[in-house]
């Protein structure tokens, strides 16, 4: 069976993000003053095929730790979903 | 009132995603033969004052229209909840 799944992979609490402080710096004179606390991360999305669910899952889990996160400076977060009718 | 939100900017199809192709291109080679499909993307994550839930998601969508996408290349999808009990 085939099954969609997602990673999101975000900077762990204390790690500094340049890129959103970067961004979240320019909002006031960009006119987004009611925007505040930016975070940036990574998305990664692949399909897994796979005997059941919880083994994609499983197989997700796997390609994010060792392969899409730096689990030194980043979380990540896998979801999964079937994609047989 | 505040609202968290999370926009997903992902590359329009038949954009050209080099590193997706890079890590699938990788993928047999480390053992990951059952993942296929590999497409990456940005996501940012943030929190909005505003009134109700609809005038939040419509600022969350001027922002990601506005800074966080590139509408020629890239498509967003914009989520928005409560923060408040």
């Amino acid at each position: 069976m085939r099954f969609a799944a997602r990673v999101e992979v975000r900077l762990r609490p204390g790690i500094a993000d340049p890129e959103g402080a970067t961004i979240e710096r320019a909002l006031p004179a960009l006119g987004f003053e009611d925007v505040s606390a930016l975070a940036t991360g990574r998305v990664f999305r692949f399909e897994v095929e796979a005997a059941t669910e919880a083994r994609a899952r499983e197989r997700a889990e796997a390609l994010a730790g060792a392969l899409l996160a730096n689990p030194v400076l980043e979380e990540a977060s896998v979801s999964v979903c079937s994609l047989e009718a």
